[in-house]
């Protein structure tokens, strides 16, 4: 059932019970399926209903079969008064659920079916305790991270002249394949559309899209507003790659700019100042550094170079130069100029200083770190300069 | 903006208000994308609000720059109020919700922002009143089962011995993105997880899974527990190829079965009874007939030849022999014994009657319909006997 060692899930527990202790909270209810995966190793339909002292109970749905300690086959949520006290657990008086992810219909009807509970929402809390890894996740980010270098030195290799974005991205969405992506790419929140990733060829980078990921893009249908448009590669343009990197379950993430036989000397500039960003940011980011110092860094530099109008968009900016990554694309903490966040130890967070230039395109680049006591560990290991495709 | 023509933008919004006229509700608060894309004809990160009686409004977050009549920026939902009486609207003291989709942190917020109206589910109407397709959804289901049939056509040709079922999943999916598959796979439900559809080889058929389609998988990664699970494709086993049909923002669904060299004289017989099945439903079903009589079809059928062991699943069988198909793959109504629903003129229909046979893998077949007052259409013309792969 579960892939992974018994001594990952239970760090696991232990964290997420130590969390309703902290929150002096009798019971939460995970339902949403990343949760589910990080907690138990498996997604199945159904619910797991932790007590912050006893072993986590599942009640699931399908797949049919499962068997095990604590594992309750249900056909409804009514069910599970009954079988809690069949079992000799109290049914709880208050319940913690993943507000920020379950439906208003669910939460309703668990409310019910648990005979109305108090109900408090955990969801923020479950992503701040994931959003510092286990050194088993961070193998798996340092692992994932290493297939997807190797993804991108094939680039050039799949290029030829006279290429859309779109046909170019669907070569490397094949050698991705091939390369052990799981197809799925999670990220949080209600309206996160994504697909395999981002590609932003010439002007398409400053096309603004509905969604809160750091670049936009007009995409190839009304239903997908977002990265590669159809767009030819022209010389004299660039080409964003920022396609995902979920080689294994937790994630890695990386952007490298590729410029289309020649590139006017403004975009070997702007790629310079996310270079220079980035290394700024590596020499002063480790653990006990606010997230904000990291993005004023960025936007100090993006001043002294007076990029301002370019940086992170054009028409839409987005406010952020950075985010954690795991299970989920979007994970805390954000480099935000509010954040309230701080660098811990055992995070993981890509850093994504970026330009879009009128008339010729993205760039910059993304790198993904693992944050330590004393330093930065880079973990995507891919050339940096503006690569030509010709 | 809207890539939609505006009579169809006009007559689901004629149909929507229509719903909120028989629902006596005052009005509605769509929220989810796939609703937001089918009542305008694009995606944004925002509301809108409907009256039953008025143009909707439009509440955008992102894109930024959008503009036109009754549409209004915003950073957050509580400056809807505000924005509502500056314009001359009320801020209604009813609202139906989306809840069936919206996450319980969302329709909190919208609640209190809104000035706790009384909230209602609008969710199920809705699916229920895009389930019967205008002419020009069906003209795009038709468009997208042509495209499909094309891609489907070339999977021998993609076939080499000793191939496993991911390697061959990852040609046909570069084949569906060349043909231009949207990537995006819309389905409807909080753990619906899919990436491009689904490939079942020999044995792996039977692997039941945590998702409530027709059949499961393993998967490659405890991610995603379904379909494709690296299994190689072996001399007298079958594969079952059910790929998405997402060609069009309106979808198609179907299933052809191949067989590697050869296969038992039970893969062919199970095979002619799908067959037999759908040939039954075709000569009964039209507008009027309740769906639960076409699940009686069906088990009727594969009574007399003794194969309910095998109908729909092993370890694991699906309670349902088709479903609706549009803008999701999983749309009303759901051929099912104990289903309320009957088919009208414009649905849009998928009857997936599938075999799972231990040692051999899944047989049988899926063909999309459209429901008329008298017929069935078929829009999935492709061939339908077991194809041999060699």
């Amino acid at each position: 059932m579960s892939k992974l060692p018994k001594t990952e899930t239970d760090k696991r527990l232990q964290k997420l019970q130590q969390l309703l202790s902290t929150m002096q909270a009798e019971s939460c209810l995970i339902t949403s399926q990343v949760n589910k995966y990080w907690l138990t190793g498996f997604i199945f339909d159904g619910y797991i209903l932790v007590y912050a002292q006893s072993d986590p109970l599942l009640f699931v749905r399908r797949p049919a079969g499962l068997c095990g300690n604590n594992i309750f086959m249900i056909r409804k949520p009514e069910q599970i008064p009954g079988l809690l006290r069949e079992a000799g657990f109290r049914v709880p008086g208050q319940v913690l659920l993943e507000s920020d992810t379950i439906t208003l219909s669910a939460a309703l009807r668990l409310q019910a079916a648990l005979e109305m509970p108090e109900i408090k929402n955990i969801s923020a809390a479950i992503r701040e305790i994931r959003s510092v890894k286990s050194a088993y996740e961070l193998d798996q980010i340092r692992e994932s991270a290493a297939i997807h270098a190797k993804v991108y030195e094939l680039i050039p290799s799949l290029y030829h002249k006279g290429m859309t974005d779109l046909a170019l991205q669907i070569e490397i969405e094949r050698q991705m394949r091939l390369h052990g992506s799981m197809g799925i790419f999670r990220s949080f929140g209600e309206n996160m559309d994504i697909f395999m990733g981002s590609m932003l060829a010439g002007d398409n980078a400053q096309v603004a899209s509905p969604y809160d990921y750091a670049l936009g893009g007009a995409g190839i249908t009304p239903l997908l507003p977002l990265g590669a448009s159809g767009t030819l590669l022209a010389p004299g343009t660039t080409l964003m790659v920022d396609m995902a990197g979920n080689y294994r379950p937790c994630m890695d993430d990386m952007t490298r700019t590729f410029v289309i036989e020649h590139a006017p000397d403004i975009a070997y500039r702007a790629h310079q100042v996310s270079l220079d960003i980035l290394h700024t940011i590596e020499a002063t980011a480790k653990a006990g550094v606010p997230c904000a110092v990291l993005w004023h860094i960025a936007e100090k530099i993006v001043k002294e170079n007076k990029l301002e109008a370019y940086f992170m968009g054009t028409a839409q900016q987005a406010k952020f130069v950075g985010h954690g990554v795991g299970l989920e694309i979007n994970e805390p903490p954000v480099l935000t100029p509010r954040s309230n966040e701080v660098l811990e130890a055992g995070m993981a967070i890509a850093i994504e200083p970026k330009f879009v230039l009128p008339g010729i395109g993205a760039a910059g680049i993304e790198n993904t770190y693992i944050v330590h006591d004393d330093r930065l560990e880079k973990v995507t290991l891919c050339e940096e300069s503006l690569i030509i495709l010709s």
